[in-house]
């Protein structure tokens, strides 16, 4: 064989598969209950719908929907954006406006225009593993600061963004998952985002707000996306309809100054020169028709469902020592074990004797931290799975996790018991 | 305003706005006559075949075709590509291929996990402008090499590799567009193709067989690609469904060893997760019906007509001291001015006197050469068009082309007025 590792780049040296999308495998059909993956629960396809619109979309503009789009993509779907984003505060423009292929690739066109070798960028602890991925890319330093309930810990920030200026170093950008993050299920407060953005300014640095949950509220009100927050043009916003609609049409899309979407147009020229004119068009009328806005709340209702029974799970099979967040909305949930307890090893031991898999947190952690967390996702896995599935969760964390100092005293019994 | 460039990676300050892209927004509709697309003529596209297929892979599949994607890609669509690419004589396994936004997006790929900077890599003089910025971004040094009306100059190529080899360099690959060349629409000679890959195994280099137009042949017999006439796994096989069945779709995809197409899926998964599971699987059912293969001979011999309409349109209207390709397929043919005359300065004028577009030639030499060629596409303007557009082209030409100095003398006469 030819000595293929001679021709790689540095970067495919370096680069690590996605263990996101390695356990995705484990979602394949079969006898695993798995709160490992990240996605949409298919019932809440619209497919009559799609079918109808493709119909439609193909007969009276077919010759368009399946031609070359422009890079910046199809631009009646950017102006529905610039109305969907203005419901939100987000005041942009058509042109302000770039259709990527979900928001994952978004992540990677910010990499490609912001970031160099040795730059430097803040993230929260944890935050998305695909932001991770797609800056690593990128030969950065990630640092990480902690989150508590109401999101990131602007002292800490402060105290990195400091320590860096002393060092003669400013962040390229703050990347921020400001609402029912991947994976911790958190959201920021109002506060916490006028600060982040008073810090960005004080510190004159951009933020990367990605945010693919928002329309996933099941309670409580929410506070205003960051970017409608920000007097000074410092954010990009990302999103995505896929978990709005469905993630197969790959329709995201960014926002930001004219400035930096005019680069990340370039950038994309020579990455894909364009996206699918045909779904873009298809999700066009679906927004121009109110149609994504009025299934909203029965998707919504879904996953607060998934959510609650998920929560009620927990609080049955859980000893003590374990806790986890109650998100107000998104996908996700966050499960933080006693420390020492490694929940990448029991991930082996919870497939092998219980046939259930999750995401261990360390990953999701740029500093290498968050052994003993794990990420839980309950929009995909039914009622009926969710039970069992935390059930025997419930069974592995119990032989994971140590007694409890007085009651190892007592020998063999715990509290949680 | 903020200083956005300061933020800036040296990438983005470096990247060029595409001049194809830029001169696509000349082919929007008005007055213009454009040669300068690249695109396929709509009237191609099997609309009512697509509304069918999305029909049943909705209501069969909808579960699946609107979910995530493997970022490998459609199984069913994968398995079909490899009896696609077996008639051509390309043997590869379902895990040897990996599904793309488009050939430009398995350029960048290739580009991600071959390329560093200051890496030397060898192209075409001229070659596809998407190449030639896809892998600009990566840094490297492009040397050009040029070719005949067989093909790349196996004697040139030869000298070229020699001299890095003293240098103690050696290329990454060399790119290869063997089939109906963009832009110059010359079609490499079996005997290139086999020492091509001589030359490969003798300096000990990879080769990208980049092969959107084969399928479009008009006339003549097909060599093998280059491909299929590797015994030693040097080679990666780029295509695209853009040109026999619509680009809209986004369906490309690329084929070689396992080694490199893992660490191809590895990059992709940080690029964009997945393609569009919807539009793989609508294409794999259309392959599946042999929808595609029986559609082909309507396609080719629109092509082909339009390219007679062009030839002859070209032989009416052109001075003496032109000269132009005659391609056994695809979408384009290059013409080739006296010496002295630029084609980019040219633009302009035929853009305001005569209101017809094409794109100038020298973006496609990778050594800034070529001023005096330029590309047509004939696949996209109607046949009126194409006989008035020549029309307006020819008038421009002549009045850029010097008057032959033999005229010259007798003033205000030319011969070829």
């Amino acid at each position: 064989m030819l000595d293929y590792e001679s021709f790689l780049s540095t970067l495919a040296r370096r680069t690590e598969r996605s263990v996101i999308r390695e356990l995705l495998k484990l979602t394949r059909p079969g006898s695993v209950i798995s709160f490992a993956g990240g996605l949409p629960d298919p019932a809440t396809f619209p497919i009559a719908e799609l079918q109808e619109v493709t119909r439609e979309v193909l007969s009276t503009g077919g010759r368009t929907a399946l031609q070359y789009a422009t890079t910046e993509g199809d631009p009646v779907l950017r102006e529905e954006l610039v109305r969907w984003m203005a419901k939100d505060g987000i005041n942009v423009g058509r042109d302000d406006v770039l259709i990527t292929t979900g928001s994952q690739q978004a992540l990677d066109i910010v990499g490609r225009v912001l970031l160099d070798p040795g730059d430097v960028i803040v993230v929260e602890l944890p935050t998305y593993l695909g932001g991770l991925q797609a800056f690593r890319t990128y030969g950065v330093e990630m640092i990480g600061v902690p989150q508590d309930d109401d999101g990131i810990n602007v002292q800490a920030l402060h105290s990195v963004l400091t320590r860096l200026r002393q060092e003669g170093r400013r962040p390229k950008f703050l990347y921020a998952v400001p609402d029912f993050q991947n994976p911790s299920g958190i959201t920021w407060s109002r506060a916490r985002r006028e600060r982040l953005l008073a810090l960005a300014s004080e510190f004159d640095t951009l933020v990367i707000e990605d945010n693919p949950y928002r329309e996933m509220r099941f309670l409580g009100s929410a506070p205003p996306p960051i970017t409608a927050l920000d007097p000074e043009g410092r954010t990009l916003y990302l999103s995505t309809f896929s978990k709005t609609l469905a993630p197969g049409l790959r329709v995201g899309w960014m926002a930001g100054p004219q400035f930096l979407i005019s680069r990340c147009v370039t950038a994309k020229q020579a990455m894909d020169l364009c996206g699918p004119a045909l779904t873009q068009a298809m999700v066009a009328v679906l927004l121009a028709r109110g149609t994504l806005l009025e299934r909203l709340p029965t998707v919504v209702g879904l996953y607060r469902h998934k959510r609650d029974v998920m929560l009620d799970a927990l609080a049955r099979e859980m000893p003590e020592g374990v806790s986890w967040t109650r998100p107000e909305g998104g996908l996700f949930l966050w499960v933080r074990l006693p420390e020492g307890v490694d929940a990448g090893a029991m991930l082996k031991v919870a497939l092998e004797e219980e046939a259930v898999a999750y995401v261990p947190g360390q990953p999701f952690h740029a500093d290498g931290s968050g052994q003993n967390t794990l990420r839980l996702n309950f929009s995909y896995p039914s009622e009926a799975e969710i039970k069992d599935g935390i059930a025997r969760l419930g069974r592995i964390v119990r032989r994971s996790v140590p007694a409890p100092v007085h009651t190892v005293r007592r020998r063999g019994t715990t509290v949680s018991d």
